[in-house]
């Protein structure tokens, strides 16, 4: 058990095994920065922590305190416990990807979520069978009555954080994400790093 | 080129190959019968449409005339370009799966759009890499302000149906949803057969 802060440093990925019962706290240290967040069957990676399967269970578009989040079974993974971000987070838009950056002009190549996925596992020696929609931690994706969305300016603050508890062992996946072309980690455009504790 | 109309069985999947720049019509022939949906690149199995990738694209929580889905690698896959159900469909949902049925309380074997998935694409020789988020066709998740959704009653009537372009070669896969318990295909829980049309 630690309670050392782990780093996720800016733009790129970090993961942890975290037991069954266990916490994680995670710190938008400076504020206004997303964080892509995974999670993994520690038994098997085969199973992990789906949205569209949480959705149909949490019955919200986004956790609310309480709500838990399902894997790809049905299980439970993760449970809301503790949000002090306003609940402003994301279950419906997908990791930046290379094909992204293409997308909105990148010529060269750019740090992106779904390649900090696969960074952040293969540090401890896992790699991922799929790319699973992300929880968006801290993202501002605001929809309207008829089904307008949006990539919003966060409204996180420096040092908010969300608590989640694990309902299995698994292992946890973090990308801050590097996003710098949408205002979606601020208008300045600087990503920078998040910080999680177990615990 | 075929204009003659293909069963989706009650219960059961069906696929197709469509070229590019064919059409796809999709017929709830006898109302309120929720219909999955799934594209894959037919050169790349590896590469399909995404709901998570299309909603970025979007900008909407489900498919508006005129817009275009995406796949996992943001490129055009299909292109809703007629509605008559009044743009009842839905893009949150993970497809119903056997750990669903156990949830509800089955303690044998229950249909599910997961396995159909598997079982239509099997007749082309195919088997998909993993299980995408579906486009639920006909599915009614209204969501309000707050966030909160709820699966309710089908408001798709008898010969109402969607147009999808292909926009590159793909094979089509749908799933006429066996949901039987929730009310999703109406409230006489009798899932029926659809038909679809590739022209």
């Amino acid at each position: 058990m630690s309670q050392t802060p782990i780093t996720i440093p800016a733009r790129r990925g970090k993961a942890a095994r975290v037991a069954h019962g266990q916490t994680v706290r995670i710190i938008n240290t400076h504020g206004e920065q997303v964080v892509d967040t995974w999670a993994f069957n520690a038994a098997d990676i085969g199973e992990f922590m789906s949205m569209e399967h949480s959705r149909a269970g949490m019955l919200h578009l986004t956790p609310h305190v309480g709500d838990t989040l399902l894997t790809n079974r049905r299980r439970p993974i993760l449970t809301l416990v503790e949000d002090t971000a306003g609940n402003v987070h994301d279950t419906l838009i997908a990791a930046c990807d290379r094909w992204r950056y293409e997308g909105l002009g990148c010529t060269e190549y750019h740090d992106n979520c779904q390649d900090n996925l696969f960074q952040g596992l293969s540090e401890l020696g896992l790699t991922p069978p799929e790319v699973p929609s992300p929880l968006n931690l801290f993202m501002n994706i605001p929809w309207t009555p008829s089904g307008g969305i949006s990539f919003d300016p966060p409204v996180s603050t420096p040092g908010c954080y969300v608590v989640l508890r694990a309902e299995m062992d698994l292992v946890i996946a973090f990308s801050a994400c590097p996003q710098d072309i949408l205002p979606i980690n601020g208008r300045a455009g600087k990503p920078t790093e998040a910080h999680f504790v177990v615990s």
